[in-house]
């Protein structure tokens, strides 16, 4: 029961890495939304892998279908289902892994909790699933364009390579441009080929994810449990290879003193309320109060890595675990648009949670 | 609707700062269960106001009651119900700033999501509401301790005062010795020298709450959405004041290499599996494999400061926001308790949502 | 985690029949709305028991108490507490059955389930716990009221004897003028009389309730699982001693053809779209259509009764149950505002699910 | 977000009657179980239309297909996908009422809810929206079976044909052995004859079916909101056409005084409690008390009729509908196995939720 997200834009994904197909059924869309295929396909093309040599070589074209919900190119209030099917299985390349828990990932969880497991390529644990998410987070951009909600994420760091520069001072839109989704030109050359020699060691290297989200209707987010950052934070950590979470001063706010963190108010010749600085990240008391919303999502390195590794069988035997198949050195250019389809699955679900009262 | 947490111990909290009472029903905990009341009593004590000069003066005994749920000793499967009524309101205290937007808090969100607000003291957005969570994170920690989990959170920074010692090397027990409930006594001097120093000067300091726990089922946690570190970065990013969440090797991890981040696994003596390192955290594929779970909790300095401020009232007027009243110069010393009650609330959830399949 | 109902107007219920108190939260109701203590006030003495000779006369006042979620009068879109505490606990009428299984309670089923049970007047199963469902249902119903829709329950049958005027043909306002709460008051004292001397024989005896909705938005209720009148059902055969649900043509409409049953559609002067007949009870495909809705609830005798019974005790000795205490001989006229409680919880939290759509 | 259903055996389902495929997630079914599709398959096919002159003549093998889920024949704990694709569309059958709203179907509501709809066969809103409830139930059937629940529902009733020998009196299994699904055989055969004249004069008839389930587990069902016959209303309630609920003694038992309607207790040589009647259906409190669980749906007369009839269409004119295509002159028959599957479906999430609590 957890491969679902969502109260009101309701989300239900399923499918394994080397299965017959992954997708996500929709249950609570409204009724009268453009369906936009193009959009989705584009968004899916941005997650496929074999995008540029410091990707996965896999081959899957990730052309989805849409199965119900849409009649006439509108979405009909009812639940949409999306399906990619699996082209380029190759599950030979894990028979040899089938009893080997390899190191980092969700082998041996998965045995230890279920008692069995789809061996290929991950099964469900795969990264793969994350197709149903960027599927059903585009169906949710479509919505949130036509309020004036923007999401765009980008990659800032990598291994110990950091892009400081505050978003406000670069064009995001640069990030869409080159092969790791860093919008400064010369820092993700730097990247890059930082990442394609560690892809050579057979080696992966971390990095770090930074979202930014504007036009954010005042109001929306509840307190209390689901506060809006803390189900961005849920959504974030829930995305494979995730460790960590932080929103406007985030943990160097810690060593911040009141007097230099809180944002003092004031009103814009408009007539909004507005905020001076804003390290509170545009949320407050877990509601949006207008402002950018700013969050940052740190990766670990890759597990799967083309190096021998020791570990244990099903059986209890020490093993080796020999690298081959194709992997991704890093995950973060490919992540990007993961982390912007949870960021929308997110406020799409707060916006009709808070319009159920009239907003 | 965004008061409630849990799918199976499902909690549901009221309550506002300077209402009637604040309060707590748990529907779905178990039959049977010996109700320690002096053990939830405990709990509330090291959460309550006044504990010492570097904590709020509000004087609250903050004394629970049990409503419904518990007969001769045990609970009945039925839905207890735990109040606390407020004693030391002192609205009064908050008349003068009723229609201010007091910086950084919830005050403008509140106004704008609801068009009302109770201005006394923060109303619901005040951390008064953290006593239904202390209360009930009292009952799943007996549930837990049943089954051998231990949570213990303790405080690991604050401002740039950070103690580096891992935990494996501390006695934790210890945090409890002193009024920051930090581990290590010479630092936690230290932080309560610097946090009564801010004090003194009317501001406020962030810091860093860190958590251990230890014997957690193997196969606790769900795949995909509802990562146990997803459920847990939730819970933490719930609390008040909280603005980053990591587990395991954390934004650090990012730097690492695959080759340096990958737990490997070995057999025990004893026959179980185990990882030489712990990186992961305890955690893989969402799914807890044994070993220590640990995280670090990120806490903004308290918003309330007695400081003057700039800020706007609910007509559109600068005005200065004037410190008064009684506050917390840090959090995190009485934020410990609340870490650990979510904690221990997320960890019950999930073990009856795992045992729902008869693990 | 099942004394929780509604997915955005939320209610979770708790309280056993001599425990300290029973109560509710409302987690889900929006603010600003007039919080009209004195109405709530009323539905509860609807409620009560010793109205009248023919009910119980156990002595309540059943006075609620607010404990959060109102401030200056209004709702603030927090959770509302209500809380009412028990006085005549009396729970020594109960010793002499601690151990017994009473025939057709919930003793036995309460004692397999959770291995224990709170005997003093059934516990949690207590239909005591109905005084949580009135308090949320009235302010339901102040929602209601704003947007037109009405809700009119009475008592239509009692054993045999069964009112067959058609609803339409009635003033169902005079069902709050006598004791029994059918609103053909020539008919009403007939079943009085009978109730009472079922009473004096120490039994009990069955009854119907009929509910009419009127004004009901067109549009609301959602289709497949959670169609409007299976929540009405399920909403219905929730409440204590209730055997069987029906709604539009009911139970009788298997017998018609499709060429009778079917409502024909006309256009009024309006413009408005109406049927010709309403054999489909105001609802088609779990969605209104505007027309009224209406429904018949079967509740069963009440299982107290003052006359000897074979039954067995958690010994599993064999045991006579023999009656004393307190009984309603005939539950249906109480239950009226029960019925209008629950209609009215399930059509608000319909009514904000549609909403959250712009509806 | 209504076409979900279940807390923990969850399913959420999607397709409509002219789109490319209906189908189903299950998310929450436990690993281990033996996948047996041939069981699936036939389940599937006694629901599916052209069985016997008596039903629609629409031709579909409704062959379903795994998605995931299933890896070497057993069930992984991950989201189950199964979809039946359309077959015979014929949507041109429909042009002619594109705007039309057949009367007493889902037409004029889902066009005022939505805005829109799919009118080819009532696109939601059909009853082929069912292949998903029989699919999953099969599942959840699968599960029962090891726990020695078993589900048997039947024809009892046809417009005013009424077979009225006790349940324990026949042998249920002879009811799939006719078109009608009546276990007894004389009155399956004078059914069967009514309903083909019916279907003749172009017209339809309701029915009632009842279920008996045998070998429930004592204690399973929940108190107070999701009462296992409340669970169980709902669902029965939410299939297309039904109208009415009752279990037990249901609307009979209104007309019984308590001492005649009250299960009286005794003990089984056994040591196992047993009731000497049971007209409470096997549920008492909410909760099974392992005798036998029996209840009757009562089914109005299919909507679609080849008859003409008075309606309007959605620019407000007045039109006259008439019966084209195919439909099915009384719904009963291919029923039963949506009714069990409903049953199965009910009783499998509240088993995991018992069980939740190590029962």
């Amino acid at each position: 029961m957890s491969s679902s997200y969502g109260k009101i834009f309701k989300i239900s994904t399923f499918g394994e890495s080397h299965g017959v197909a992954v997708g996500v059924i929709i249950d609570g869309c409204p009724a009268g939304i453009d369906f936009d295929t193009d959009f989705i396909q584009s968004e899916l093309d941005r997650r496929k892998p074999g995008q540029s040599r410091i990707t996965t070589q896999r081959r899957e074209a990730d052309e989805f279908q849409v199965l119900s919900g849409i009649f006439e190119g509108k979405t009909q209030g009812t639940p949409i289902a999306m399906v990619v099917h699996n082209a380029d299985q190759r599950s030979k390349d894990y028979a040899h892994i089938a009893q080997q828990f390899r190191p980092s990932h969700a082998d041996y969880t998965y045995q230890a909790k279920y008692g069995t497991r789809d061996y290929r390529g991950g099964g469900r644990s795969s990264a793969r699933e994350t197709i149903a998410r960027v599927a059903a987070g585009a169906v949710a951009k479509m919505i949130l364009k036509k309020i004036g909600v923007n999401i765009q994420a980008y990659v800032s760091q990598v291994g110990t390579l950091k892009l400081t520069t505050p978003y406000q001072e670069m064009n995001l839109a640069l990030a869409e441009e080159n092969a790791v989704r860093c919008p400064d030109p010369t820092m993700a050359q730097t990247m890059f080929n930082y990442i394609d020699e560690t892809r050579k060691k057979g080696d992966s290297i971390g990095g770090i994810i930074s979202c930014v989200i504007t036009g954010t209707p005042i109001g929306l987010g509840e307190p209390v449990f689901d506060k809006l950052h803390a189900e961005l934070g849920k959504a974030m950590l829930s995305i494979n290879a995730v460790k960590g979470f932080e929103y406007g001063s985030g943990f160097e706010g810690v060593e911040m003193l009141g007097s230099e963190h809180n944002d003092e108010f004031y009103i814009e010749e408009s007539g909004r309320v507005r905020t001076k600085t804003n390290l509170s990240g545009g949320i407050q008391g877990g509601i949006a109060n207008g402002e950018d919303i700013y969050f940052r999502v740190a990766f670990k390195p890759v597990a799967t890595i083309m190096i021998d590794q020791d570990s244990v069988d099903s059986e209890g035997n020490a093993v080796t675990v020999s690298g081959k198949g194709r992997h991704d050195p890093c995950v973060v250019p490919r992540a990007v648009p993961i982390v912007e389809a949870m960021a929308a699955l997110v406020l799409v679900d707060m916006y009709f949670r808070n319009h159920a009262y009239g907003k």
